[in-house]
């Protein structure tokens, strides 16, 4: 299998990957036994992923009939030109991304504290700059969107993440990688040659 | 239903977002019955989700188990912080987004024309530069790779789409919105200025 050249298990990696992004595709399997996807805003919080939503639709209902989930979070970053690496064939060609994908069960949180502390973290991701009442549910002005307010809670029965940059290539082919992603310097081409470089097998690597 | 003021049923609108996006979440349901959510660069032809992969893994033995799946593309545009509309509370807080999901059955694509044709409008995509060979399964070069080469088609049973632009708004909360991402000028915030205009109610549009 190629995919454990990619395989990353560096936690640390991992949780600043999910702290950085705010939205992910929620799969689940609905009542006719079909699986759908959604995309969704999150946080990670205390280990878990959270999201919220109105407590009518088929999301619902399908969590309320299977309550396995996936949750998947992926960021694409630089192209890779066929041409990097081979004068003929298109077959080299390829994106380097990240991706973490997360099973488990999805469950209502019920208590009025935690929802609160999952949106006022949410919050803080969509809004840093503030500009709003805590959101507290001794709050009068909030206690009836808290309560109409769906929050869901998935806690990861199993995280795997696959960081893919260049880790099958050689080193040389490798580096050659990072020269022409630094020229190039496109919009994610430096932090692009950076995960390269930090993630190359330290068997191969130049550096 | 709120989702409803959402829905897009514009077909060219739908088919252009899918045409401009070069990734998407392919949910399945794997041999243990659960979901699995996994993202893949893909390709829009002839009405089609046309996607390549290893012949090995996970994903190919789900979808030989079950070939049900889901495909869903979203795209995020501006975030719209609460105090645009509300200076006391966060619940406004939201980011704007497209998003199509696509449900049907995922098939293996044997014919090397079609596979060479979907590998083609894939690398056209990737690559508009060009630079290789022209895919030609009579190409010899080609022959080998393109036959250890897995290329899924899925066929559409349902395309919904969800373009959320503020549609829920009045009038001149709407007006207020435009206003706002045009003097904060952000990376999205033209565009999302525009789609907002574009796709409000006709009977509630401040235009």
């Amino acid at each position: 299998m190629r995919r454990k050249e990619f395989a990353v298990d560096d936690r640390e990696a991992i949780e600043s990957f999910l702290r950085e992004m705010d939205y992910g595709f929620l799969g689940t399997i609905n009542e006719a036994g079909e699986p759908r996807v959604l995309p969704l805003n999150f946080v990670w919080l205390n280990g878990c992923i959270y999201f919220h939503g109105s407590r009518a639709g088929e999301k619902m209902r399908s969590m309320a009939a299977d309550s396995r989930v996936c949750f998947t979070v992926a960021k694409p970053y630089a192209r890779i030109p066929s041409y990097w690496s081979d004068p003929e064939l298109a077959c080299p060609a390829t994106v380097y991304f990240k991706s973490v994908l997360i099973t488990g069960r999805a469950e209502d949180v019920t208590d009025p504290a935690e929802k609160a502390e999952a949106l006022s973290a949410f919050m803080r991701k969509l809004q840093p700059e503030g500009g709003y009442a805590p959101i507290d549910p001794a709050d009068e002005r909030y206690a009836r969107q808290l309560a109409g307010t769906a929050v869901l809670k998935i806690t990861p029965d199993a995280v795997t993440a696959k960081f893919k940059f260049g880790q099958n290539m050689k080193g040389d082919k490798r580096q050659a990688v990072v020269d022409r992603l630094l020229e190039r310097d496109g919009p994610l081409d430096r932090e692009t040659a950076e995960l390269v470089k930090r993630l190359a097998p330290p068997d191969r690597g130049p550096q």
